[in-house]
Order: structure tokens, then C-alpha cells, then sequence
């Protein structure tokens, strides 16, 4: 049976966005999964209202921001976070099937090429490094090359497209997680919201400004999981605080975004959601 | 005359790493450049002793931090920020010479793309994109690739390798500029230290720490020029805060250093430098 609600994501298939986008539905055919050439299509896509919802990396646990998924969702887009699903990153080695040719070409993506860095740089200090536009599309071009070719993807990317894993976990760190946002036109929450990410721009540019905003979280006991400057497209020195925090700030702390609306210049709330880590375990449904 | 200290850049010629490190040294031959073919590759080789000095790019007015910049400077190296220098970032579109057939597929690196992005939505939907390891090995790429061949590069880099640039300023955003990190061994700065970056971790992650850092500095008056909590290699939401001030905690103000040193698990200095945007205009000289 087909879905009947679109959800996008970073295509081609075999991306850790579709592997995350299939966790996010997994045990329900209430989904129809389309993918999109690049982040901005998918976000767009959901803006026009050609798919309902979207899936977009926002962080990895190693690399940080994905900054154009936080700079479309506050400068370009009017659209809100309603979930999020953290997803385990296995790297891995893939080759051709019975390649067994030195490697001198590995392609893939920049984020994964930087979290395999320590790891290439000692098995193959003579390897070229070719960029490509996701884990995935690496798979499907070393499918084409010539021999001696390998791939930086997932062993799920290995099996859709017929490849060896040469090596398996290949992350310089133990931990590899990243951190995917479920983006929609309206403010809804797939459960009790538990989080709240917003942006604000401080009033004038003065010693203590930030120190004054973070006085509202601090004085309720509001835990932060991230706090960032970001330029704000004007110029070096004026920035943007994205914050993350572990309050509804729609629901029983919304005297908190009160306050913050008094002390700031902008503020910008992106989301009021729960984190979908175990999506099916926590029993939600989409009507 | 041949330069006596030697600097290393993100080659190849032609990269805005060059034109920052050109910059850097105009009007004095004290310095011979050497091009590397990665950021993590100029790092080791100043730690190594190989060069004396590296520079390297930290931060983008539009897509923000360059994380793996600041991620060796904590995690894997003992070097210092000697001194920092921002240029204006003029991207173009560059053709083969005497090239007229419709654009097909665009090289750039990722960065540059995605400084484009709108511009290249709008006129050129169609092409295919692909990336590169700096805007300047897009340059060489397309120098020898079939017609129809773009690059999204410098017009520095036009001139480096005889393309022409088709459009000039096809930036999404009227102020563009790069920081670069001028890198030692040494604690030192080129001038009088204005500013300071740091990296603090918590002792605990509860309710309200970052706002008892933020004290610190609020109560001097000093301003920060940037914040950014980033995954601290982990997991997800334990995080290092990476904070820019405009105050030399090495000199008049190391009592606030001393103080965060009591209020937190670690604190690790960067450096204590000055802005050298104008290098030859502040007048410095190494020795």
C-alpha cells in the first residue's frame, strides 16, 4: 500500500537522510518517501507545499551545524519544526564487488571525507580525495569507475548499490550521530514537546547582551543543548543566536519567550517538538 | 630576494587562501609561500616545524565556522592564533576563454556553491554541480575540461589561469568576507593583543553554566565577538564553547582568565592577537 503523505529527503537513495527518513516511518505505510538533489530542494519542496513534509540533517556530532538547513529555516523559509530523529553514522570502506586493485581514488562526500580524516590519512597518504554531493552519489560513481576506486558510505548504501565494505567503522571518533530535523508548513509537535529551538538578535550591541538573554533560561532552570553566533548575512561581527533548549517555550514557559520578545531585536521560534529517536517505540501517528 | 620564514596556505595557486597570505606579506619579502593541498595539511606541517607560520581560514560571514580549523587547534595540536586577517570574498563565474556554449555543469568547492546557491537557481537550473577541494582546483578543472565548463572561483584565480570571468559578484549576499587564522608555534602576536580566543568546557551540564562564564565577562565589560557551542567528539549534546572576546586575558584582563579557570573543567587560550586587515599598514615585521 502506498503512503499518503510525501515526506523528502537528500536523495539519491542510500543516503543516511533516506535511512533516517525510513526510521522515521518505519511499521507505518502512512508514508510516501521522495528524494531531492540537495537540502535546499527538499526545504523548498516543503514550502510550496508540493510534499508535506521534509527531513534535513541540522547537526552531526562530529562536523556541528549544517549551516544552510539553519540559515534557509530563519532567513528564506517560513516553515517550523515539528520532530526530530537522531540517527548513528557507521562510515564505511566500500568498494567494487572483487575490486582488488590498490586504492588510489576515494570519493565522497566533505563531511564524511573530514570524519574519516585521521583514518585515510594513515591507510592511504597516496590516495586522491574527490568531493561529491552525498555519501550515496560516491557509492553510485566508484559502481562506474574503473578499478582501484573506493567509496566513504554506509553498509546500507553498500547494499542498495551492490558494493564490498572493505573496512567497517572508519569514523576518527566513536561516536558518530546525526541529528535530523522533521520540517513541516505548520507549528505541530508529533508529540508532547519537549525542546524548543529559536533565534534571537539582541537589541544593540553591547557588552552583557547575551549574558541578559541567557539570564531568562538560567532563572527558570532551563537546561541549553546548544547555543551559536552565526554572521547575520550583513557583516562580520553582527550575529544571530540560535539556541536549543530542553523547555516548551509555546506551552508552560511561554512568559520565558515573553521575556526574551522585551529584551530582543528578533526573535524567531522554529520549533516547539519532541525528539522521534525511537519514532515507532514512542507510538505516533500522523492523521 | 627569497623570503626568509616560510607560510603555508590551502593551495593551489589561485585559492583565496593564497590571496590572504599575499596580503599578509605585501611590501616585505620576509616570507616564502608554500601551497598545501588541505587545511589539516598546513596544521601538521606548522606543528611539525616544517613551515614556521600557516594560514588558515576560521570563519565565512555567510556560512560560518570552518570546523575543522578550530577542532585541531583544540584537539590535536599545540599551536596559537598569532594574528588574523579578513578579506572580501568577490566569487565569479568563470569560463574557458572564447568558450560560448550553454553552461552545463559548474565546479566549485561546497562553500562557494552554497555562497551562490540563489544566483545559480536562477540561472542555471539545469546545470549538473560539482565540487571541488577549493575554488581554485575548480579553476584548473575546467581549464581542461570539454566546452559548456564553468567555475565558480576569484578573479584572482581568472588571472592565475587565463579563464575569463563571464559574471562578476555572483555572491547571494552583498557583504562576503573570510577570516583567516595566522598560525605558530609560539604564543605571539604581530601587535598589541586586542582580542582573545578560547575554549571552555563546564564542570557540570546543568541549568544556567554558561550563563556564570558569560558573568565573567559581562562584569568587565568586555564584549564577545563569538559564541558557539560545539559536540565536544562524544556525544550529541556534550559540548566545548568556542568564545572570541575583545580583551587580552593574557594582559590586563588575565584575572578573568584565572577566574574562568575556576568555574570550568577546562579552558584552553588560543591566542591573544590583533587584527592585521591592513597587515602593512600597522606596520609589523618578524624577525
Amino acid at each position: 500500500m502506498l503512503g499518503t503523505i510525501e515526506l523528502g529527503y537528500l536523495g539519491p537513495q542510500g543516503t543516511f537522510s533516506e535511512q533516517a527518513a525510513v526510521e522515521f516511518c518505519a511499521k507505518n505505510s502512512l508514508y510516501k518517501l521522495q528524494d531531492f538533489p540537495s537540502i535546499p530542494h527538499v526545504i523548498r519542496a516543503v514550502e510550496k507545499g508540493e510534499i508535506k513534509l521534509g527531513i534535513v540533517p541540522v547537526e552531526n556530532s562530529i562536523e556541528g551545524t549544517v549551516n544552510i538547513t539553519l540559515d534557509m529555516l530563519v532567513h528564506e523559509v517560513n516553515l517550523f519544526i515539528q520532530g526530530e530523529i537522531i540517527l548513528d553514522i557507521n562510515h564505511c570502506l566500500l568498494t567494487r564487488k572483487g575490486d582488488v586493485e590498490i586504492i588510489r581514488t576515494i570519493y565522497s562526500h566533505p563531511q564524511a571525507l573530514a570524519q574519516c580524516r585521521r583514518f585515510l590519512y594513515k591507510n592511504f597518504p597516496e590516495a586522491s580525495y574527490l568531493t561529491t554531493n552525498s555519501t550515496a552519489e560516491a557509492a553510485q560513481i566508484i559502481k562506474k569507475c574503473a578499478s582501484g576506486s573506493a567509496a566513504i558510505g554506509s553498509r546500507w548504501a553498500a547494499e542498495k548499490y551492490g558494493l564490498d565494505v572493505y573496512y567497517e567503522n572508519v569514523s576518527d571518533y566513536e561516536i558518530n550521530q546525526t541529528r535530523f530535523l522533521i520540517i513541516g508548513k505548520k507549528e505541530f509537535s508529533f508529540n508532547k514537546p519537549q525542546k524548543t529551538s529559536l533565534c534571537v538578535a539582541l537589541a544593540k550591541n553591547k557588552p552583557g547582551g547575551l549574558y541578559e538573554v541567557l539570564e531568562e533560561f538560567a532563572r527558570e532552570q532551563i537546561n541549553l543543548t546548544k547555543i551559536e553566533s552565526r554572521p547575520a548575512k550583513k557583516e562580520l561581527g553582527n550575529y544571530l543566536f540560535f539556541i536549543d533548549c530542553l523547555a516548551d517555550l509555546s506551552g508552560e514557559h511561554q512568559h520565558v519567550l515573553q521575556r526574551l520578545k522585551e529584551k530582543c531585536k528578533l526573535v524567531k521560534v522554529l520549533g516547539c517538538y519532541s525528539t522521534l529517536k525511537e519514532a515507532n517505540a514512542l507510538g505516533y501517528q500522523v492523521k
